[in-house]
């Protein structure tokens, strides 16, 4: 009976959160453990139906890392990186798409179908959605997002499909271009004028002092994230998130969050409890 | 930690229940303590609401039985039964229009519009939905359903409202009639074709034995309910309710519940746990 | 034959005033005779859905004066006025819900719907239509229009219904207010942009002097209406009647009427042929 | 004031036609002296759009026949008749498609079209409409109508167009044919299930004995029509027109009326009135 | 093969201005060789099909001149001009509009419909589509466009449509007017906001030295276009033309052009092939 | 002008075709040369585009053997085929769906949208529009089509996409089938109900002897075509497709046709013009 309770009270505290969210958007960037672990893969898919299914939105983005370099290395292709960015040559930038858009992308999708015919997996190439231009020359098919068309997406929305974007971009002259896919995410919710954009990585959220773990930090304002990315306190991975984050905000996302992908469900406790979990900046640092 | 995955694991736990249960309706006879009192009553107008939102369709019926006593004794009219059926003559309906329509059903409608514009309460006059006819000539101007408009409720439903419907019918020459609640709710349920009809009572179910508290009825097939009512078994304010279940679901409502209504939230436990509480009755006792 | 001419010069009369009304909207407020005598009352009903087949959508407003005081008195409550306003406590404001929800306004309904499903009823708390506020702390709950949600009543107008509104307000903190039923048309015309607004009352419109029966005034501009009252010339009766033409032609209403209700279909002559009957406010005094 | 109340009761008087006829076709065959005669010809288009204004969609078919006489006289060409029809070689039939389509057609258009943009002049050609086929060969262009393709009329019909269609059809290997405007008005009627079909004539309606005007039939069923036809009582006109009342009847209208055009308003009264003038056969020769 | 290869050729080329078309309206003025020879009238409406077909909306603009003049001399009827312009007395105006709607109209409407139910004819009497008023009392019923009511002509366009619209305008007063139809392609090809005016004529387009059939001027900048009219290098019949060209231009259409009728297909020609045929006018001079 | 005249006359032959396409579906199996030549697949986007921009619906299904065999070489995978089918294990099954969607699909989408925001490219995951089932255990992932669900199909064709569909289906237990890409076209065709099913290959069609060029079949009855697939007339390679065309039209598709892709537009000539190129076969063998 206590447990019934307590059953009914989470439903409960949910329904203010699912009145708020009802018919918005939330782009969540899909990535780290939550990617690579096939049970949180699972948990991740339920909670996404699950937010589609009470109104909120969900447009998934990602990237795919490790999984380019395990099919490079097969290949025996080498592997050069310019200033933390791999150079892409025309072959890498063939096999970059096929791992995105013909493995990580579908096999996301497939979990999230295996609940009902949600989510339809596309790439920049599809209906020319995101249109990229080349970041160097030294990098090759390295590319910046120039322009995202949410027509296909709203549709796709509208009609009660989640889509699953791969962080492939397709140039004006033809060709493709291999997009950090933190970027893409940030992009995608400011074009879209969605509520939030969810970062889904495998750290608790962002740390006041990175060597302790007590300093976790769970809401932030817009400046204050500026300061922290102009500081050095942020690890190498951590700062195209955090840079999506401020840039999502600047262009008028009301929330952003980083959370803890490792953590089973985290998106739901997110997003449907009063607590929360992982870091939220907002404009004001005091939930939005 | 623990009790943030007991929360997670709750609101996972809902999701095959509102992914069965989008866009179909449950119609829900409200009624004992849910009525009389206050938190109660909150608690249910919560629990309507997040059905609502998270895509089952909620229609409410309800009586006014206890109300309806207390003002006529205020107004020192005389009470007559007749076959534990209350004589009712114009004056008297009158009065029961006024408390059904003007009081009972307008304090539910706006406990549940507090959580935002969901509610409308409705009786039989409006766009004629229910028609009535006498149940004898003895009994004055109570009545049994004759038909039910459908086209009204589906459009405020599509609309996104919530129906609250008073048990008064309007008479084929003019007049209203007073209809018992839950004959109501088990025709409007058949009428509406719709996936569930739950009776709020003060009880926590059907027992096999009404002396052993212990001996609460889970599951029951529809047969086995017919039988039940055949029987002496059950008390006389259960029988009303153990027929429009019967009838309900030979009109091919595909399950019908009876809750306790005292029980917090036994509305939202019943529809999106695994356990359920109170007895459910279906096709096949089994889960419909 | 000369009859049938008649009849005929009747209809191609009413061709420009329907031609004119066409998909426009009429807030009518209901009340005098035309609510207390059954044949009027039948006789307004017809006038009403007349007017709603020929393409000019009613909307309805009625208070319930006379028949809340009968109750108050067979309940033996105080009646108390202050500034000849009811003193309102919760019990009487209770009282007050059932007599205009719960009689008047279904009576009224019922006499519409006899010609088909056209009227619905409502009140402040469906949809949370009406916000009220209270007047003054003494009055209790007494109170005044503090918001107009028209989105339902014009998606009820566009779905073929008549909206029959009584005049109970919904306060922002929960709870019932009691509002001045000729208040709450006026602010309802100004809200939907209606065409016209026109109060059924017992007199035959305004009088240039009120001892005078051969003063009464066909035309008024809507400077003329205001000195009037500023002046001492009207009735305590007339002045929210007054009072709310001025303040609806200020909200952008084309012509406000005064009709006696207690001429047998004064609303059908009124809206459907050249000589019209009472008075007319206009902006200018010349046919809005 | 009996003024007044003669114009209220014939209002209401009105008030069950107009919800019987609410969204339904009436189809009108225009002719005779309403054609001829302009003040007649206004007195008609007033009575169009007042029909078309409360909900009963008018569908006007006409021919031309003086009209063509006069400007065959004037171009010095012959007239040859056999068994009463006019012999039509192709330099006939362009004339007589130059004076229905762009005379009598815009004429009666734009008499219309003065209360409002409403009618829209058609014929056969336009899509194709009217599909026709040669009687005999002696006859040349007189043809018979083949089919009718309602879609374009339903289509202005539906968009609040009131179609007036001469009477021209096209035949299929092309070319244009003459066809009696009283068997197009019974097929047009036919083929969109209309209401009711309205021939406007220059007599009085049916009578039992033709000598005699007291023997006026004010209402016939079916089966006495087509004794009547089958009998030598009617007038040559006449037959045509009782033909298509009983194809029309025969094919699912449920009314078919015989008016005096001559009579100013005699749509209106027919239409509008409990008395009605004219003939009216129906399937029972009851009412319909 | 060789053929078959430059077919494969025709046909990608009208890719781009397909794409280019789609959903757009063109406004053709027919008129010349095109409307009084009967091949290329067939030759014109396969070719307004096909525009319809692949997405660019015809919309038709057509007189009549020599078919009047034809009519007038059989009937005996004098021809008088004043500045190039026919006096128009009543019984004219008649006639013309006989010619105009009754026969030309109705020839090109039933061309085009041998290919499906496309056209559809109307003139400025149908839903008022075109009101005119007089030039000067002296020429009577010769009018210029007042006002187009482009309502009734985009919902047939948007209903799969073709309308053909004769050149006659109604009169604010009643009664008809004779517009030239050039103008009235300009007038209704700016108010329908129009990609491009079409001029059918006879003549192979504007030249440079008008002696010089060598000078043939293949597009023009509109300015260049004013100055040509503004000399006297034009022809009496060219000069309407071109003015409507540079009013069209002014109102914001992108593109003129006049084109040679009597060339077979000219119109498919230089809608959907690189080169062009006859003379284009944009406000650049270098293709809109 | 020669070659204006034979550029009008190819698009006017294309009238009627246009005209019998509108609005119907044509399923296109991609592959051969056309695939694999990048100016081929080039011709072949151009055509598809043409043909969804004059309204006829094309739906593209493709496969990709020969760039599967080289990655699998690449990477060193051992290719073992079984009665001609390629034994697909896991890994292979996880190159294949990165070969087909994240390649092939990508290629042949990005070509289509370098002419507009067209193609959006969907595999059997997506929305799970392919259901499949495996053939034999000792194939491991081949698999043959078990369900099409074409609401998604459907949905972006109403919207104005083309859906470019990879031949990968998703087993109903989860995990990815390897399925025929005939296979799949004729499947997808049957299901939508399309007018045609196209397969792009590299011969010229259908001969009567394989060995004898000038034997190619020009139309074939649909009883024919299952005589020759019983016979050993045909390679292995057009086995299924002239099965899968057998099994399009005995499931109510009108025509299936087999063209020679590495013919430069051969799509465009076939659907086009009067004689088309390759073998058609119909119900009767005479234009279906």
């Amino acid at each position: 009976m206590e447990e019934l309770l307590f059953k009914a009270r989470t439903l409960t505290e949910a329904l203010p959160w699912i009145k708020a969210a009802c018919g918005k958007i939330a782009v969540i960037k899909y990535g780290g453990s939550a990617m690579t672990d096939a049970a949180l893969r699972e948990s991740v898919a339920q909670d996404i139906v699950l937010m589609k299914l009470v109104g909120l939105n969900p447009v998934i983005v990602h990237g795919g890392g490790p999984y380019i370099d395990d099919y490079m290395g097969r290949l025996g292709m080498e592997v050069e990186f310019v200033d933390g960015l791999r150079v892409t040559d025309d072959a890498t930038m063939e096999l970059v798409k096929m791992v995105l858009v013909g493995n990580v992308n579908k096999t996301l999708v497939a979990a999230i179908n295996r609940h009902g015919k949600f989510a339809i997996g596309v790439s920049g190439d599809d209906a020319n959605l995101l249109t990229a231009e080349p970041i160097s020359e030294r990098l090759g098919r390295v590319g910046r997002v120039k322009r995202v068309d949410t027509s296909v997406l709203m549709r796709l929305v509208d009609d009660g499909f989640i889509p699953v974007i791969a962080s492939v971009g397709v140039g004006e002259e033809g060709g493709s271009y291999n997009i950090n896919a933190d970027t893409v995410a940030g992009e995608v919710a400011a074009a879209l004028g969605s509520e939030k954009v969810i970062f889904l990585t495998d750290v608790d959220g962002l740390y006041r002092d990175v060597e302790d773990p007590s300093s976790l930090i769970s809401s932030l304002a817009l400046g204050q994230a500026r300061e922290i990315l102009e500081s050095d306190a942020l690890s190498s991975g951590m700062i195209p998130k955090v840079q999506a984050c401020v840039e999502a905000l600047d262009a008028g996302v009301r929330r952003a969050h980083v959370l803890n992908g490792a953590v089973e469900h985290a998106l739901l406790l997110e997003v449907f409890t009063d607590e929360g979990v992982g870091t939220m900046i907002t404009h004001t640092g005091e939930g939005g």
